[in-house]
């Protein structure tokens, strides 16, 4: 739970008394409104550590660098397009990203397929004649909301910002299996590994980004070389990255070299120990569920901490909700910390199961405080949770009860 | 029509004889296929002009910049994503933007209604409360493709590129019209009126952006803050644009000041002697037919002026295809200047009707000329034609022929 601080102050108008009312469109009163954070209308920006060389372009005002490897976007400046601006979405390497040197010839990228009928390597200009697919999805690392659980896990302490709803583009790993044959008989996961260096003298199950995820994933996984339009840059995983939509971030790997159709997951530790859920206090192993789909989950964007101060009067609700590996269908909010719940609307074009969408609620708010909450239901039925699924490195923490935000209204 | 002239070199395989195939997704022979230009990969960039400064941020390799105020994209920067990014959009201003002044405090730019039961002006920051909308959309300039026309209209000579495919947010003018309770009587159009400088001593009808689109838009249209997620920069009508689902560029007012609802189409120069379909050799004026919505209209994108040499073997043909003010239904892309024609697959989520979508068709291309044509037809049945409307200036030109492309492949 957050909480914001604004200046006593009316402009507008006064509302009398301490009642929340809930306007429809057609209502005739005002609030001074919220601007997101941006270059030309930056939001409060505390001083920070520098954006790395390989992410130099992004806005440093938008973003929150927890490390050269850890890059976060504020909340206020999620926009309500839809789409993450490239320029604003958060970056999560495991290890440094490989030398930019890779991007210089992008079509000669090598891919190595195994694990299938007829085995070979694809340039990346090659994969570019077997298909082409875009998916609008959130991309979201399994940490985020880390920040909020009570017993401080250790890694980056993301609140939640280690998401964004970007377009990839690439093609659907279907084409490239029917290209190689078909996989194994024995194969029940996809393995891909990553392209960054092992340092020599290094175990390379101990650093390798190698990621196994369960072969049902192939009908919407894909190999991508866009995001967002643009040729996917190093700091997203350019060249080549794969992508598995609706699961987290960790399992769509950057800079893909090895794809390979398995019996048995990766032996890496990033596998095997990393990215799983133990209970608190105990170490991940084997035994522990590994962190792949995500859950259904939802926050409020604005009002937020980038924003001006509320006034009394009309506010615009909005934020983000996605359904996880089911489409978002329905969003509530509630102003008084779940007492009471508003059904909120969806605004933009529905850009697919794996996307979130942004919501939107016009609230009529009189002086006082709120506790601003919302909770997102899927198309499956599963209904975004007021508690944390408590595990020991507080991953994938979707409950509506820690994204909340308490604002004064003054 | 252009030409591409590509280098003599065969790499990855020759194919036998001079027949064309078309292969579906699981073939297995391969092409050296194209990389978009970029910044990381740029294609074949000739010596131009700079960016403008109120553009500065914009991709210039993506670009051609015709003047300060006519910027185009480049039809092979165009990516298969669906969504232009920001920094290769074009840009087209009828006269030179306000001063980055307007841009300090977005929230308090103020709107003027008019001709309405409650004439009233807003700040942004209470537009802002009213309600929340997006609208994925193509934003094309009047004069796209007028390059093509064989009587060499004046203005700017685009090609392909004053075109992008962008998600607007901001409020519907329906809950604006709402809250100031409904349009007067007599109103049959929108009037916008935009925020540039006129120069003291000068007819302001001759040079204010001052557009009229009939009523019947209402439903779509919208006042809008924001541009794939970002807030609205100078450079595209910021800090609040009127835009106009469907049609050209020129009906969506930049850096809107006063929003009329009027008897009468505005008497400025803009509305009633330019953006007119006169014929070929005559003056327009206003007996002549107002350029207002789009036709439905595609073109290949890839193989392109920026693409490496193309080998015989499979080639990812890729484009664009918008429906005009109904969505594209189907896309047909012909090898041979329109004698066959083959149905390209859609690529991504259907963003709504008035987006683009992106096309895709994989053929097998042994060494030859192919000239590649692509025509749309929308859901409304509307073909794009062979040929050109012709009109004195060289608006909305949609002939497939126009569009096409000469590519060699060896």
């Amino acid at each position: 739970m957050e909480h914001i601080t604004n200046s006593m102050r009316r402009r507008l108008l006064a509302t009398a008394g301490g009642a929340v009312a809930w306007a429809g469109l057609g209502g005739a009163a005002w609030a001074d409104s919220q601007e997101p954070a941006s270059k030309s209308n930056p939001g409060p920006v505390s001083a920070q550590k520098p954006l790395p060389a390989y992410a130099d372009w992004k806005d440093a005002d938008a973003l929150i660098v927890h490390s050269a490897n850890t890059i976060e976007t504020r909340r206020a400046a999620v926009g309500t397009g839809g789409i993450t601006p490239l320029d604003k979405l958060f970056i999560r390497n495991n290890v440094s990203p490989p030398p930019a040197s890779i991007m210089q010839d992008p079509g000669a990228w090598v891919l190595e397929v195994s694990g299938v009928a007829k085995p070979r390597s694809f340039t990346l200009a090659e994969l570019k004649t077997l298909g082409l697919v875009s998916v609008a999805m959130v991309l979201q690392c399994s940490g985020n909301g880390r920040a909020y659980f009570p017993h401080k896990p250790s890694g980056t302490q993301w609140t939640t910002g280690a998401a964004g709803c970007v377009v990839f583009t690439g093609v659907p790993l279907k084409a490239v299996l029917e290209a190689v044959g078909g996989a194994q008989a024995q194969a029940k996961f996809i393995t891909g590994t990553g392209g960054e260096a092992i340092p020599a003298g290094i175990d390379a199950n101990t650093v390798a980004v190698e990621r196994s995820v369960p072969l049902s994933v192939l009908d919407d996984a894909l190999l991508a070389w866009e995001i967002n339009g643009e040729p996917l840059p190093l700091a997203h995983g350019g060249p080549l990255r794969l992508v598995v939509p609706g699961y987290t971030g960790v399992n769509s790997v950057k800079y893909i070299k090895k794809l390979a159709f398995t019996e048995e997951m990766s032996p890496a530790r990033i596998q095997q120990s990393s990215y799983r859920y133990s209970p608190v206090g105990a170490a991940s192993s084997p035994e522990h569920e590994v962190v792949w789909a995500m859950p259904p989950k939802s926050w409020i964007t604005q009002p937020s901490e980038g924003s001006k101060p509320i006034q009394p009067g009309r506010v615009m609700v909005t934020g983000v909700a996605l359904g996880g590996t089911s489409a978002p269908a329905k969003v509530e909010v509630s102003l008084d910390g779940g007492k009471k719940w508003h059904e909120a609307a969806f605004v933009g074009p529905d850009l697919g199961k794996y996307a979130w969408r942004t919501f939107a609620l016009i609230a009529e708010l009189s002086a006082g405080e709120y506790e601003l909450v919302s909770r997102v239901t899927n198309a499956a039925g599963e209904t975004q949770p007021e508690e944390r699924l408590e595990n020991n490195r507080g991953y994938n923490n979707n409950s509506w009860r820690d994204h909340g935000l308490v604002v004064q209204v003054a």
